[in-house]
């Protein structure tokens, strides 16, 4: 999913009520302090939003509410797109985002969310936790006071929604798909073209045929979205965001004056939800994908490997040319390479040839 | 990994000294309280031993040591298969080990681990966080005065080691295996001789030849165990242990007794672990598995098609066989296999065929 900054600003418009009404409390009232948490999500935004609410609710649960973690939806406190300067300042606590939001500050941010042909979601934690991101995510956010982490994921995403069969290469050519980022340039770069186009707008885009096709998130969301009465196809896997990881992001100084026993608590906070929103996309994708297919006559398609052979090379160019822009960039694009080139052949002797053998298995039954 | 009762008794004869000495303390002091931990695995034991140790020292610091747990490795408090036991009757207040060495209580607990062919570990804990799994658990465990909970995985596991190369299901037939539970039982009956093995003599049984090759968990633990100086082919994927979960059972007397906060701390840090044990493994597997390929000449394999085939259509007989043991065991069964049946196809248009992709465009460039 790649949401548009216009997108944004339009439900700031809408649900925006004068924030300052909402932020006069103290923060500090005995012994308790109140954080205050810039969502970018709109109000219970399914899998997003949620996440974004129980993260709020555990860190409160669990200092039994030394630590009040107050939510302001996308728009209350200040527009989505702005959480991370809000909490760079001070405005705002922590936010709860998407780190390549925040690419017109540096590509690198790009690395911590996902990549077309990145790390999935096993081997994005394990790079973070274990391969050295987490050490460049801390310099790369301290340049703007801010701290962060992962926070959960989707799990890899489908490939989109298709008014027509996508059989080659050439019925990619010349059709135009809502995409934006890094995947957007690599569809540019195969013939088709990339839409920007706001969340709110695009099923009547795809629905008036101004665009072909778009990508969203997953069955869950994206039968919320009912875009299965309008095209037919749904193709995968959504080889431009495997991993699409959400962030919460403190202010630094805050988060210095926490107690180590209250950043151990934040910390799991965020471990846990990194482990817990997976889990309910899974679940709720599994349902919402059966529905799909079986209610809605909705036709599920592979893109065929040349598309995908294509789309990849492609992607490798987009991605070097992205790391070439400043020396810090390149670090993390390096780092990050580095650890896939390793860790996915650990997912290509576990994970993939296990669902594979397991999907044979299940068919011939 | 199938670690045999014979294999901790040892252990536990090794490293027993007279567990009563240490437990005489008072449990709560000032405020404080200490919890006990029994844990299931050797000190240090890289991977597992070292996430019991990680999980309680994550409580006691969210805590500030209000809640101070103490590890007692293998045989330090009781035997590690006893672990389950010393929880429901108060000797410990906690255990960390695998829900499938209590089978002999009920076949149910198997499935709160791992089966042949059943969920990957994002699956698993799709089923148990929001499909119903972890009520069923708590009714299983409550029959022990338990409560349980998922604190991690070691990701899908490798396939195992063998002297010799497996072509085809004939080639299976006839060879010794070290390999237990719901596996043993489906090697055995696709013509192999399955072998129960303690894990400290796996290594001389398979260099002197009583075994023809034997599973033990993924390439960090199999390096380090040094397979790859006495068997060369090392086949994938882990069929018969996709997932592998480790548990933390609390005594529920003691869940009980702790405060609304504490109950949400110990339940985000078992969250925690099961986010960062499978990262964990993730980056030490991709470092081991790329030396030995590259420094030990070790033959990676797949294993052939009908082999799988074969494997996996007598795991559905074995399976269902053990659900048919009692009631409450075929409605956790149903329950697993109800869900395995729609979260796998999620994991086929998304994981599986991203994977699949990435290594086509990687191993082209």
């Amino acid at each position: 999913m790649n949401l548009s900054r216009k997108d944004f600003l339009r439900g700031a418009a809408i649900t925006g009520l004068g924030a300052t009404a909402v932020i006069g409390t103290p923060a500090i009232a005995q012994g308790r302090r109140e954080l205050k948490m810039a969502s970018a999500w709109v109000k219970n935004f399914p899998g997003f939003g949620t996440a974004a609410e129980r993260l709020a609710r555990r860190i409160t649960a669990m200092t039994d509410g030394r630590l009040s973690v107050k939510v302001f939806a996308a728009g209350e406190l200040v527009p989505p797109f702005e959480v991370f300067d809000a909490v760079s300042t001070g405005t705002a606590d922590l936010y709860h985002g998407v780190e390549f939001w925040w690419q017109g500050k540096s590509k690198a941010f790009n690395f911590f969310t996902t990549t077309p042909f990145g790390l999935t979601p096993t081997e994005m934690k394990s790079w973070v936790y274990y391969g050295g991101g987490q050490e460049l995510w801390d310099e790369l956010a301290a340049n703007y006071n801010v701290k962060s982490f992962l926070v959960g994921n989707p799990g890899v995403q489908m490939g989109g929604w298709f008014r027509k069969e996508i059989n080659s290469l050439d019925d990619f050519r010349g059709i135009t798909m809502r995409m934006g980022g890094f995947g957007g340039e690599v569809i540019r770069r195969v013939g088709a073209t990339p839409a920007s186009i706001p969340g709110t707008e695009v099923y009547q885009a795809l629905q008036s045929g101004a665009i072909d096709a778009t990508e969203w998130v997953g069955p869950w969301n994206d039968m919320a979205k009912g875009f299965h009465q309008i095209a037919k196809f749904y193709y995968y896997p959504g080889w431009h965001e495997p991993s699409s990881n959400v962030s919460a992001g403190f202010n630094r100084d805050v988060w210095n004056d926490l107690s180590a026993a209250d950043r151990a608590i934040i910390t799991a906070a965020c471990r846990a939800e990194n482990d817990e929103m997976q889990a309910e996309f899974h679940a709720n994708n599994s349902s919402a994908l059966g529905t799909l297919a079986s209610q809605h006559g909705v036709q599920l398609r592979p893109y065929s490997d040349d598309v995908l052979l294509a789309l990849g090379q492609t992607t490798q160019k987009v991605v070097a040319e992205a790391a070439a822009e400043d020396p810090f960039t390149k670090q993390v694009h390096d780092s990050y390479m580095a650890f896939h080139a390793q860790a996915r052949r650990v997912t290509e002797t576990s994970e993939q040839p296990f669902a594979r053998a397991r999907e044979m298995v299940f068919r011939s039954a």
